[in-house]
Formats: structure tokens, sequence, C-alpha cells
């Protein structure tokens, strides 16, 4: 229908072209690193190498390309390259051009869609690929038939309503606040908004706090969508390097960083990050909290994954709990990883008057969160059926856990990676290895797993990729064998060889 | 917590506070204009005009207000009734200031929030106050019991998945596109996205296609929360009036206004307007379109009121339809109105293209839209349970319209409106007095409606209130004769006289 929407410079585009290849960070042009040892012709490279940027959402569709000068000039190649790049993008459908309008970034039909954990496949290729693309498991049944059982009873009333509720259910709200009071955190309803998951609630933060060019501090890596939501709403990225092995925030770092940007926010999960699934002690929360006080920073405590511990280490005190006034402090969570995805309920708890703000700004979002979905959390919180359910899921995540662990480290002997004592997922360094080109040739081999520059700002973490705990026995073997077989020729060099973009497409 | 996130400017200001006194439109200045007639100090009459602003959500919370001095300027009154004001308002919890970081807006516990149709009202209240805020009636049952305890028999399958779908149920997909397709525009599964309500789809739409500082035509009046999203999204909002009565559409203002500013997009709802209720032509529509075409606009045809016939009028095709090559129309719809706000279900058809793009890019927002829910919708469409429930809903806004007109006729003999064929809304000139006074002092005596400008660009519409198809018999007679009772108040400037903010707050 139309041009573009956004736009990526000839510097940016050959900088992440430039991150796709890990080991050739000493290659002399960023065209040598693009062939990556492959005897490819340099247009081919080139062309697949912005296919897979698209692909997996590094570089959002519709986003316009820099001209092919401009581009043959950072990448110091001739402009015949990127010509041929471009019109072999074309072909295939990546690419749309427009005399006077320039060219801009498309999916062609039956692509897989780029961004999210992945999206989900069509229907013909569910039963022969293993998709380890969400870390999102099945709803624990029968606790959500039960629930919405449950929801159905409660309705009558509210059909009788006109069904919108900006803050949510009064009786949500108030479970939402009892479970806080209980954790320790004395919290009343009005302290709590319910939103559309997670992600409704760190974007309608986002919408109150965070203005165009603000600076935000992101443990990196962090939750790739939520990276990539900040980045729509105009925020600086400022990352913060989690440190190697679990102890994840190294604190003096996240002391100057926010002392010398004063972030208008930061961004953590403390219990059981994702991707990489540590957990911050809580003199790490203190410090965290702290730091953000002095540098006037509004620290968002996401706790989507905080019911999943899945070893028996004590559960530190919330974020929040060092932040007694509520001044600095916003905690959000959800019910999408510990329970299910398909309810997409999620929350905010902070101040009353900041709930009050963001209630009144979400008439310009999504106006509330549907009303059966709450009565039937609030009948998991009422019932004691939520404790129930958790255990069943964490059972599952960790014989998954432990099932993937043992089959990546007998397939894939030189990963590295620590494993988690809750959350979802494993953070796997790929031994050197690209883990796009490893993403990219694994979905030809029937695996899916994302890549580690999602999880990154500006093309960081490259070599490695993520793997979630919701494949078991066989299936965690058989995932783990076809990414050996991908990490294989991704080091041989052999992956340009198929050129049909995905099999399972065809 | 922290200081403003947007801010209004003096100019502006004074603009709106002027807007809200159009029978002194000819005064010599704006304090004036404030004063309305009134026997009230200065300060106390800027007081009240800024809180009237921030309680209909005209001006936003958190938004910095301009310095003293600016103010005084543009008012041309004192600083010390400006500085007097700002007190008065710090004092009862509308303003907030610290040194340095100015003054910015708030609302104090308690408050209704502003906004949207208007919050629901507390539950101490919701007894003795008639709310005309919503124009959203109850759900038409028993179909939504049946309906969600027929999505509960399809979840089953669903519940083994991650529950994870960006662009919506397959079943749901196929129910719309069906849909569509039995109303003479052929459509694909493919050319739908599910979202979480028409305001989703809006936001989706607005997130691929406009870029801060790009021009969006809107009908003026619109539907309030779209022309406030926009806002949000950086839109420069160019209105194209509606004409007086039903004719709706000034075909030559809207080519003239395309042609002009060449806009990005543009937004109209063709099936019984939000807030005039009228009814676009075939021809109309068809000039649209091409208009559209022809300044490379995008045209969003919001349907969301298109189940909501009212009179046996024949309804023309649908917008889409003149633009069968799918290149310049993008239809979004909800069953918010037509069926219940509390399922947040709604929708966008655009060429597959789009709809790619759309899903991608909702990964930064959402992220999906509730499975039951989505169950529930399409067990509607597909058992025939939705032209039944339709049929109810209908009757009852029939009714309830025919109550409206009669008890407004009699107790408001001097307001001016005409009666629409379909919608959900009555669009009343109130004679020349001030809507948002009306509507202010209406809360007072427990009649709650939205004033005028919630549906214009930059104050417009200061003299009209918005009045729903939601209540019937004795209660619309009440609820117009508390309307003629607020206006009698307005109408001699007594208004001032009641200084507690809400009686029902008490």
């Amino acid at each position: 229908m139309s041009p573009w929407t956004s736009a990526v410079g000839a510097p940016q585009l050959a900088r992440l072209l430039g991150s796709q290849h890990p080991r050739d960070a000493a290659a002399a042009s960023p065209v040598e690193a693009l062939n990556g040892g492959r005897r490819v012709p340099a247009y081919r490279a080139l062309a697949d190498g912005v296919r897979l940027l698209l692909l997996e959402g590094r570089v959002p569709v519709a986003a316009r390309l820099p001209a092919e000068r401009e581009l043959a000039a950072a990448l110091t190649v001739s402009r015949t390259t990127v010509a041929a790049a471009y019109e072999a993008l074309r072909g295939e459908g990546f690419l749309e051009s427009r005399r006077g309008a320039g060219s801009w970034t498309a999916m062609p039909a039956g692509s897989p869609l780029p961004t999210r954990g992945l999206d989900p496949l069509p229907p013909e290729a569910a039963a022969s690929v293993i998709d380890l693309g969400h870390a999102a498991p099945p709803a624990p049944e029968p606790w959500l038939t039960r629930a919405t059982r449950g929801a159905l009873e409660e309705l009558p009333p509210y059909a009788h309503t006109h069904g919108d509720y900006p803050a949510g259910l009064p009786v949500l709200r108030q479970a939402l606040a009892d479970r806080y009071t209980a954790r320790g955190i004395p919290t009343m309803p009005e302290q709590i908004m319910v939103t559309t998951g997670a992600m409704g609630a760190v974007a309608a933060t986002c919408r109150l706090l965070v203005r165009p060019g603000e600076r935000v501090a992101v443990e990196s890596p962090s939750y790739a969508n939520v990276l990539q939501l900040m980045r729509e709403a105009g925020a600086r990225l400022v990352p913060v390097a989690m440190t190697d092995k679990l102890a994840g925030w190294d604190i003096p770092a996240w002391r100057q960083v926010l002392g010398a940007a004063a972030p208008r926010m930061a961004y953590v999960v403390a219990d059981f990050h994702n991707p990489t699934g540590a957990l911050a002690t809580e003199e790490q929360r203190r410090s965290l909290v702290d730091a953000a006080r002095a540098a006037g920073t509004v620290l968002i405590a996401d706790e989507t994954m905080t019911d999943l511990r899945l070893d028996d280490v004590a559960m530190p005190r919330p974020v929040a709990a060092f932040d007694p006034a509520g001044s600095n402090v916003i905690t959000v969570g959800s019910v999408s990883k510990s329970f299910w995805a398909g309810l997409r309920i999620g929350w905010v708890r902070a101040a009353p008057d900041i709930i009050r703000s963001l209630v009144a700004a979400r008439a310009y979002a999504d106006l509330g969160t549907p009303v059966i979905e709450q009565l039937a959390v609030a009948w998991l919180f009422n019932t004691g059926g939520w404790e129930e359910a958790i255990e069943v899921r964490r059972a599952h995540a960790r014989d998954n856990r432990d099932a993937l662990v043992d089959a990546v480290r007998r397939h894939l002997p030189d990963w590295e990676f620590t494993v988690p004592h809750g959350g979802l997922t494993l953070w796997a360094r790929t031994g050197g290895l690209s883990g796009s080109r490893i993403a990219e040739t694994g979905a030809r081999l029937g695996v899916r797993v994302p890549s580690g520059p999602r999880f990154g700002v500006d093309g960081a973490f490259e070599g490695y990729v993520r793997l979630p705990f919701t494949v078991a026995g066989a299936v965690a073997d058989k995932a783990a064998a076809r990414l050996a077989a991908a990490a294989d020729l991704v080091a041989t060099g052999a992956t340009a060889e198929a050129e049909t973009p995905r099999t399972w497409v065809a």
C-alpha cells in the first residue's frame, strides 16, 4: 500500500550486518565479514544478511533501507553489489521499491513473521518442526477449564454493566493487592491496575513516563519484546551488562550508569531474569533501588517469572520491599509465564497517584482488559487453584529444564551456559558461532530458536541462543541433535547452499 | 513520584479556557469570558476552568502548566490571579509543584478519572447517579453466557498450545472473513488481524502508518478516544467538519482537505457516525475513497457501529467495497458496541501485506488478544447466535433512543438535534450554553454526560453534549429533567455556588 514508516541508516545497517559474524570481528572490511568465509558472491551474502536481519525482527518491516550509493560506501563494496543484492531481495519479496520513495523492507506471503518469541508455525509445519521460539508452555489443565467455569458463574452481575473497567475488576485488584500484602509489601487495591499482559503494563508505564529521546537503562541481555517496545516509545536504551554466571547484576556498573546517565526509567527482571535465569540477591535489590532513588530513576521491576522457582532456593523479598515509600519502584506482573499466555492478564503495582494517571492514559490505548479472563484469574487466586496450578507448571518446567540441559550437554559439548534455579529459559553461548545463522539453519533442519541479538541492544549477543523449558525427553534430545547439525553447517560455511528460504513453507 | 510528561503552553491553555464559554466569544478579554457572567473572583473562575479541562481529559494528567507569568500574559490578568488559582488547585489536589520543575496537573484521590466515555462511578454513587457517560450497553444475555459456554467447549485443544496468537485464532479470522465476503467484499482470513477492541485496531494501524508530525484527517466531531490516541501517536489532526443534519460528509470539503494536506491517513465512521449518528451514502463512500486514493491517503473505515441499524433504512455497501484492489482502505471493527465492551474483541481487515506488517509490529504492544473471548465471538458468528443477539441489542437501543428523544424534547425544548437512524448516540446542541459546564453541573445533580469538546479538535463543540441510547422510560425522563436543571443553573450563572467537587464522592 505504501512506503516506509521508519528508516535504517547506512552506518546502522553496516553495523548490524557486521555483528552477524562475531568470529570475523577482525575482518578487514564489513564485506569480508559479510562473506564469513562462505564461497558465495558478495551480493548474495549481502542479500542473505539483510534477509536475516529482517526475519529476526532486528530490521523492522516497512523500514526504508539506505540508498544503494550510501550503503555501498558504508560497506566499502561497489554500488553494483548493493544493486544486485537489492534486486535479489525484491525478487524474493523482502524489498519493495518505488521511484522517488526509495526501497523499504517487506515480508513475502508465506514467510514466518519476524519478531516475538517467534510466531506460531503454519499448521502443516507444526508436526515436523520443534518450536523452541516461545518460552510459553501450555495451560496447566484442568485449572484453565476450572477457572473459566468459575468465571462463568461470577459473570451475570458483570453482564449487566457496560463491561468497561479501565483499572480492572475490583475483585481482581483486591486479590492482587492481597497477594502482595501476603508477600510482605502491604498493598491496597488502589495500587493495582489490571492490564493486557505484562507488555500492556510496561507499555502503559512507558506512555506515562518516557518521552521520545528519554534514556531507559536495561539489563543486557533483556526481554526482547520489552526492548523493542521501549525503542518504539522513543526511548534511548542504555544497556548495563549482566555478569557471567548467575551473579547477574553488576552493582558498581549500575551505580555508574544510573549516576552518569540519570535515566528516566530502568527495567529489571530480578526474579529468574529473562533470558539468563539469574535471581537477584536482597543486597542487589536494595542497591538497585538505592541507586535508582539517588539518580531520580523510576525502577520497573518485572515479576513475570517470580512464581517459576524450580529449585529449592530461598526467594528474596520483592524489589518493591526496598522502596517502602512507594516513590521509586513500579512493579509489573503477568500470568502469561506462570499460568497461560492465552489469558493475557497482567498488572501494575504502584503508588495510587501513579495508578490513577496510568488508568487515565489508558483511554488512548486498549481501554481495558477483558472481563471473563479477569474473573478466571480472580477465581484462581481466591480458591487456592493458583497454587496448585503453579505446582503443576513448576514440575513440568523442572523436568523440561533437566532434559534440555542433558541433551545440550550431550549434543553440543562446547556450548556454555549456567543452569538457572528458575524461570523458563537457558541462555547458551554457541561456541563462537553466529546465533543468527544457527537460528536460520536450524529452522531449515526442523528446530526454531531465537538468536541472542533479539535480547540485546545494537546487535549484541550474536554468539548466543535462547532455549526454553518447553519440551521434554525425546523431543528435547531431537531438538539438541538438530541444533548440533545446524551448528556443524554454520561452522563449515555450508549454510548458503540451501537457497530455499524455509523448507516448511514448501 | 515525578514531574510532568507533557506540557500545555500558555496560548493553548488560554484558547482552551476561552472555548468554555461559547456565548462570550465576543468578550473583550479571555478573563472576561472566563468569568462567564458569574460573580466569582477571577482566580476562582480560572481555577474552575482548569479543573474542568482536567476532569474532561482535555488537559492530560501529569502535564506541565505554563509558568504563572506566561499564563497571566496570555489571559491578560494579573500574576496574582494566576498564583491564587494555582494555589487553589494545589489545595484541591489538582496541581503539584516542585521548585525548579514547575507545576503539573494531578488527580486527587477519590476523583472520578478523566477521559474515556467517562469512567465507572464508585459503587456508592451508582444508585443515585444516572451515568450517560458510556455509549456501551450491558451484554445481550443470555448470549454472553451461551457464547462463553461455547468457548469453554472449544477450549481444550487451545489449552495445549502456548496460547500466543498474534494474528488471532484461525477460527475467528475465518469467521470474520466469511462475514465480509457475505457482505459483498470477498475476504480471506489472511486479510484479518484480531485485536483488543477497535481501539487496538486503530492503535496498531497508527503504529504502522503514522510517524510523529504526520497529518491525519478526521471528521469533526469524531470518536473522542480515537482522536486522543492519534494525538498521542504524534499525529497532527486535520478536522473536516460534518455538515448539519444527517447529510454528514461534506465531500467538496473532504476533496479540498485531502488534496491540500495530503494526509497520511484519514479516519471515518461512515456507518452511524459517533457521535452524530450520520450514515454515509454510497456516493459519499465512493467519493471519499476516490479522494483518498488521489491524495495518497489511507482511509481507515471504522465499522464499530455498523450492526446498529435501528430504523428500516437500506444499508450502503461497506467503504471497502469501493476499493476493490484493497490498496487504499483499511477497515476496523469491534463487538464492543454491537455486543459487549467487556469482551474487548476488535479486528482489522486489510490487504494481506498490511496485515503481516501489523502483526509483526504487535510484538511491541499487547502481543495478542485473549483466547477465550475469541472463541466466544467465533461461537456467536458460527452458530447464528450473533444475529439473534444483535436483534435484542437493536430493540433495546431503539426503545432507549425513542425514550431519550421524547424526554429531551419535553424537558429541553431549545436543545437541537437530528434523530439518527442507527448507532448509539444523540448529538445535541445545548441552546448556546457551555456543554462543559452542563456536564460539570449535571454531575452534581446526578447525571453524567460527556461534553462536546471531547469529540472535537482544539476545543470545538463547546455548545454540545452527547447522549447515549442506554437508558429507557422513567430513567431517561429523570436524566433529561436533571440535565434541564443543570442547564438552568448554567444559564443563570449559579453553578459556582456548589464548591464541593462531586456530591457522589462525599
